[in-house]
This record gives C-alpha cells, sequence and structure tokens, in this order.
C-alpha cells in the first residue's frame, strides 16, 4: 500500500528524496517527478547519473580547495593567470560568482567557510593553514580577502590579516559602496556612511 | 576546459540536468548541485537511482492509466473502493488531489490529457476507448467528470459526456462556485454568475 496518498512507491521514493533539496517542497518535487516521468528513460538516466557522478568523481583542489575535476583544478593550472595574487573566499559560489564578473585573472583559495563559534566552526575547520602555506611562497603579492561582511565574515577577515601580516604582502578587500543603479534614499545609513568616508577621485567618462 | 565559468565538467553536467526540470533556473540549479556535493555520496547515489528507478520501473495501471508499481494500480486493486463510480480527470496529478481530499472513494480514469486540435490532441491519442470498454461494464452505476473549465476542458467533457449518454450511467461534474474563504468582491464574474444560478437550500450549521 501507499502512504501519503501517492499512487506508488516509485513516486513516493522520488517525491521524498527531490524535496530534500533546498527551497523545494512536497509540491515542487511532485510536479519534479511528474516531469521526470514524461521524459525518455534514457534522458532520466543520465539525469541521474551526473548527480551521482557529480558525487562520487568530484575533487578538491589540492592546492586551493576549489572544486575540480582532477587534483589541481583548472584554475591552478591555467598558465595565463596572475601566480601573484590570491582571492580568499568562503565557497565555491563566490569563485564561480567573481569568475563571471571577468573581471579577475588572479588564483584563489576557498576557506571552506567562515569562523562561526556559534555553529562550532573554529580556524582549524578551514583551509587556513594551506592558505599560510601559500602565501609564503615567494611568488605571491598580494592576497585579496572577499569574505561577507557578517559579523563572522568581518572576525574572519581581521583574523586572516593578522596571520598573514608577518608576510612581506599587500593585503586588499573589495570596495563596499553603493551599488551601480541603486537609489540614495534606499541605501542603509551604515553603506552610505562608509562611501562617503571612501570616497574616489571623480573620473568623468569620455 | 570549463565552460560558462563553471569549474569543473562534472558541475557543468549536473547543473545543466537540474536546470531541466521545470522551473528550475541556472542559480537554482546550482544551488541544488552544491547541496548535493555536501551530502554524503552514499545519499547522492540513492537520490539519483530514485529518479531513475522511477523512470525505468513506473508502469501504468492497465485499467485506469494511472502510475502504478504493478499492472493494476492500488486504487483499482483497493477492495474497499466503490466500485460503481469512476472519476474520469486530466492527468496523475488530479488523482493525487482528489485524493488528498479524502472525499471520493471509487475509481479513477486517467485521460493522459484533454482534446486539444491547437497541440495536435485528438481523442484517439487519450484513453477514451478503454473508458468506454469500463462503462460498458454493467457494475459502473455513474461517471464522473473532472477536468478543467477552460476551453479544452469544456470541449473534452462535453465529447465524454455525448459518448457517454448511450449507456445507462449517471453522468456527474463537480460543483463550481465560489471556494470557501473567498470573497465575493474579488470572484470572477462568470463564477458569481453560475453560482448564483446554482444556488443551493441553506443548511445551517447545527
Amino acid at each position: 500500500m501507499y502512504s501519503r496518498n501517492y499512487p506508488s512507491r516509485l513516486l513516493q521514493d522520488a517525491v521524498d528524496e527531490l524535496s530534500s533539496l533546498p527551497g523545494v517542497g512536497r509540491k515542487s518535487a511532485l510536479r519534479f517527478a511528474l516531469h521526470l516521468l514524461k521524459q525518455p528513460v534514457d534522458n532520466v538516466e543520465r539525469f541521474g547519473q551526473s548527480i551521482i557522478r557529480l558525487s562520487k568523481e568530484t575533487k578538491f583542489c589540492k592546492n586551493c580547495s576549489m572544486i575540480s575535476d582532477n587534483d589541481i583544478c583548472d584554475i591552478c593550472r591555467d598558465a595565463k593567470r596572475d601566480t601573484t595574487i590570491i582571492c580568499v573566499v568562503e565557497n565555491v559560489r563566490d569563485v564561480i560568482s567573481i569568475e563571471n564578473t571577468m573581471q579577475y585573472n588572479g588564483l584563489y583559495h576557498v576557506l571552506g567557510g567562515i569562523i562561526s563559534p556559534m555553529d562550532g566552526v573554529g580556524p582549524t575547520d578551514l583551509t587556513i593553514d594551506q592558505l599560510l602555506k601559500r602565501a609564503e611562497n615567494e611568488e605571491i603579492k598580494e592576497v585579496l580577502i572577499v569574505l561577507s561582511t557578517t559579523m563572522e565574515g568581518e572576525t574572519t577577515s581581521f583574523y586572516l590579516y593578522k596571520l598573514l601580516s608577518k608576510f612581506n604582502i599587500k593585503i586588499s578587500t573589495i570596495a563596499r559602496g553603493i551599488g551601480f543603479g541603486d537609489e540614495l534614499e534606499y541605501t542603509d545609513e551604515i553603506t552610505l556612511g562608509r562611501s562617503i568616508q571612501n570616497r574616489q577621485p571623480f573620473v568623468p567618462i569620455k
């Protein structure tokens, strides 16, 4: 017999699994399952296998901890990259976001989280030791720290800043300010205040 | 090398597949993929296999065309069901919706669509012949037609009504009217007008 009024155990199992995805409820999961049921079996086989392979075969770059198909990721192996700068980010998604801007051509270092005592995440849970080993390399001239501006993010940034200060390298972070297209009246006061403090020379568009 | 700035081919493939789900864009697909990457491999294997099995092993009930784990579905095999009434619906989801009301204890018949010349769906593409064969059975006393109130739904309902009229059975449809909790001022005029035409004796709550 079936439970929760699903007509088959197979559908029930698929809905259970699909509803484990973030932000997906049982209604969406059912919609996904019925959509997949309408597709050719070969396509669904490929769908399922791509997910299983992702989980089984994905590696983490031994250098920067980015996810990768190989022991060393494509970015670390790319000869066209600027190997004198490392951008430190919290996770894989941040790397993808920065890559999509096409404004950065250096290397990355994925921390795997930020220091958060409330969540039981301490410095040793992150890839900080590996970062320090990389910073020892004479080739490195700059570390660009790009973490979120939450309490935990700021704490982690400061912690990294202190550790990296002993090396003879530039330590930088990204500019904070009013986003392009944002209106002043809807901007929070801290951002507006900081962007006035950090005001920059006006460069007319030619 | 990777394309579209995904750090690995495995991630790219998984995002491509996940973004084929209805209503899922590439950003959500990436979120799903990164979520799955954080899960234990065994769980993801079970996730993928449940979807592949759904596609490979799901059958359609030989009686009512409902999806099923067996040749005859659980509802058709259930001895506690009222086998004198058949509810005709467009698809599997409609069966699940009606089952969830717990107000219906009869059998179903899944048409597999509605007649829609614009989409190239004619009567022979649906399970209408099977429905007529079932209606021939002397045991059947009533056919409850529950299709959407779109032009195509109404056309299909009328088409079925004409075909079923030659049998000595009751043909019914569900009540249309103002939903429970709906406010009059937001109800469309056709629904309001019909619900006045089809007014019913007032039954005080005791």
